[in-house]
């Protein structure tokens, strides 16, 4: 009897006080699961930075993540689940397990008359903002992927750009569209090309599509003067100032490069992807906090990546996530540069290569400098070996392993983080996914729906609800 | 307004309605975080038996693990901070960071004329149990922990025994006390020997406290009519029957072992410790489900234990954890056995382990077998590899490496179960700890005061609470 008239108390209380968020925000962490979100607050503290806005929103749900037909989700149908509400097979977009097209909330939210806006750090193309918009049996469709796109009349589409399908003139649809950009220009979609323009951007420009590049956008460490690519949150705050209107708009911004860091078990890289996915939600934040009972942020991730873990052997249980800090490149993008010193000089020795270990890694290879880090003896024997190994390759003009999950060829690179990394106290268990819960968080209007923990799958069930869906 | 309006809805209904059990059970798996359950239960339905119980209560809270000093906990912080309610450093045992003792929910139970049990499948001087009884400035101080076990007048000791310390006469109150065992018996506890008078013991028995080892109890996959002693169930449901009274009980026990499986990261002997430590749990369901208005079942863990994770690369996510009931018995186990065939014959050869092996991984060496997992030729000469390393020890006469995190001198169990585990599609990262976050769940009275994130140190807070401490 106390039980049911409390569950009464409770009922009366969410039907009187439910609303609808006019602006709702829908962060996903790629690879992000609970570890990443503790592994970069942790750095992110060592570095002045302090806890992540993330992990501090009140509402937190434990949120499991397998799909249709594996314990272990890929990106694809982790993202149908999250945006459609339903579990596919793996490699599967908008479409659920029997391949009947599933509709994401994004589509909830522009018939309802909001607003959408689809912004991510990989290609725009790529599985999880695909499922916001497409209906394909494979995610490697890019070409028909970037159709769906053209097609779904979305407002604003940023970061990466359609991946390299868009001139796929062996897909089946390129006889009827064309070139996927020009027939999103011939939709009334503005491409924008580079840094420059997209900052100039104005709400009277109409949609956007982004075209930066054909491949995702770098990794936030790798972004700079050199580099010039917009933030995760730059791309956010735009997308705030072009969709906002008086209708309301639905978002989805996705840290699409956490799982790439993942997957090449560097965790530097890592951990600052997840850092500029925070700073992205910090955008979002002040635009709730103009629009308190109106907007409602949720961040959550699609799965784990790496099985990365603090907590190892050889540092007595004490973690210096602070180490990371000497790192200033991803492992990848040092990988290049030591190739484009190959290219002009193929005599290369560990000499010239020195000066870019101690920019890239903050590691001097022998003897000791201030602000440096000094080898053991077998570090040090471990970096040649990478040395000889990735000389190797470049001599026989072999490309890098682009598989996620496959073993790298180049190795120096990831050599020289694992010292650093072995130093903070971090270890990872795989190169490809893993079947751990992750996080959900929200703050804001209807957050409470969120409070508990959930499948996937109900996230999309609850933002669908608002519009009546 | 309307949130104010909410709150004092929710505050007055639970004021009203808000009954302190009157029997807790608290659970905790040593070094069972979210993956260790998530293991065990994926593990469970491949042979039939269906889900964890543990992870089908209605109420679920993830819960941080850290201590007063360090990122990753101890066994002994963690305890601390579960009984007692304050974080502290790794190591000790029932006192806070400053040295202060520390007093747990076993202690307030007890003083609010509750009977108290304290279960382990490890020493029941091990860090975790005595954090509910001791007050030690390091979980190393054996004798003394044995000492403060005597001391508390706890009416229920069961599982390992007293750690090897309890006749360290070098111990600084060995000279006031002596032997521990006699010590407990002159206080009035009966020391039970066997498995047989364990199981025999009745409620008129009184105190007890259990000798059927110094060391620990054998992991569960180990135990068998050759080796027998009784599962954590049974201790359970002895403890019931021991403690059952008209005032009320609180009873901790501990699945010890599930984190030294972690640390050999043997995963078959994992995902058992963690099914014998469910199987405990329904156990105190059955009660529970007697009492349903009365009993209140908490379930944790104290940290994680291996890194461990589902997933591999090799595996395309697809992950069959039914691999590892190949495995009859633990590494550490087939160790021993190994042991003792060498004493026979030292001439021992592959041939002479062969049949072994195919017992206790269901592993054939060469060629193909019935219901036998069969090695590629890598795999093959890592056995190979890991016998000759074995033999080398063996005739050295060296022992086992006993330390928890450290390499591991004998090799070929390992490394046979290792060749499982890649079947299984899991991945262990280390062989200590990790800063993971552990997940609680509970059911019965007041179980919803553990429906959200929190702290360890709330689970001690929480049920102090209930005797208004």
């Amino acid at each position: 009897m106390r039980k049911f008239i409390l569950a009464l108390f409770l009922f009366v209380s969410f039907v009187l006080f439910a609303d609808a968020p006019k602006y709702v925000f829908l962060f996903i962490g790629d690879g992000m699961a609970v570890t990443q979100r503790h592994a970069a607050e942790e750095f992110s503290k060592k570095i002045g930075r302090g806890p992540l806005l993330i992990n501090s929103f009140p509402c937190k749900g434990l949120t499991a993540t397998r799909s249709a037909n594996r314990l272990v989700t890929d990106s694809a149908a982790a993202a149908t689940a999250i945006a459609c509400g339903e579990k596919t097979k793996n490699y599967t977009v908008g479409r659920n397990a029997e391949g009947k097209d599933v509709y994401s909330s994004a589509v909830a939210a522009k018939e309802a008359g909001k607003k959408v806006g689809i912004i991510s750090t990989v290609t725009i193309t790529h599985a999880t903002p695909a499922a916001f918009y497409a209906h394909r049996a494979a995610r490697g469709e890019g070409y028909g992927i970037a159709i769906d796109l053209v097609h779904s009349g979305f407002d604003f589409f940023a970061g990466g750009g359609l991946d390299g399908k868009y001139k796929d003139s062996k897909a089946k649809e390129f006889k009827k569209y064309g070139h996927a950009y020009k027939y999103a220009e011939s939709k009334g979609y503005k491409i924008v090309r580079t840094k420059k323009d997209f900052l100039a951007l104005k709400p009277s420009d109409g949609r956007i599509l982004t075209r930066m590049t054909d491949g995702p956008l770098p990794y936030t460490i790798d972004i700079g003067e050199e580099n010039p690519y917009p933030t995760l949150a730059e791309l956010v705050a735009k997308g705030i100032e072009m969709l906002d209107n008086s209708n309301g708009f639905f978002m989805m911004a996705e840290g699409g490069r956490i799982d790439w860091a993942g997957h090449a078990n560097d965790a530097a890289t890592n951990v600052r992807e997840t850092l500029a996915f925070d700073d992205a939600v910090k955008v979002a934040l002040e635009f709730y906090e103009k629009h308190p009972k109106e907007t409602l942020i949720v961040v959550t991730g699609d799965h784990e990546t790496g099985g990365l873990t603090m907590g190892v052997a050889n540092t007595g249980y004490s973690i210096d996530m602070g180490m990371l800090r000497y790192q200033t490149m991803s492992a990848g993008a040092f990988t290049k540069r030591l190739s484009s010193f190959y290219k002009k000089n193929p005599s290369l020795t560990i000499e010239d290569v020195k000066p870019l270990v101690e920019k890239a890694f903050g590691i001097v290879f022998d003897g000791l400098k201030d602000n440096l880090i000094s080898l053991t003896d077998k570090e040090r024997t471990d970096f040649l070996k990478a040395f000889e190994s990735d000389m190797k390759f470049l001599k026989a003009k072999k490309e890098e392993n682009r598989q996620y999950d496959g073993p790298k060829r180049y190795i120096l690179g990831t050599t020289l983080s694992k010292i650093l990394e072995r130093r903070a106290g971090v270890a990872w268990s795989t190169g490809g996914h893993t079947a751990q819960s992750v996080l959900t968080t929200a703050i804001g209007c209807e957050a409470q729906l969120f409070n508990a923990p959930m499948d996937n799958t109900d996230i999309a069930k609850k933002i669908k609800s608002f519009y009546g869906k």
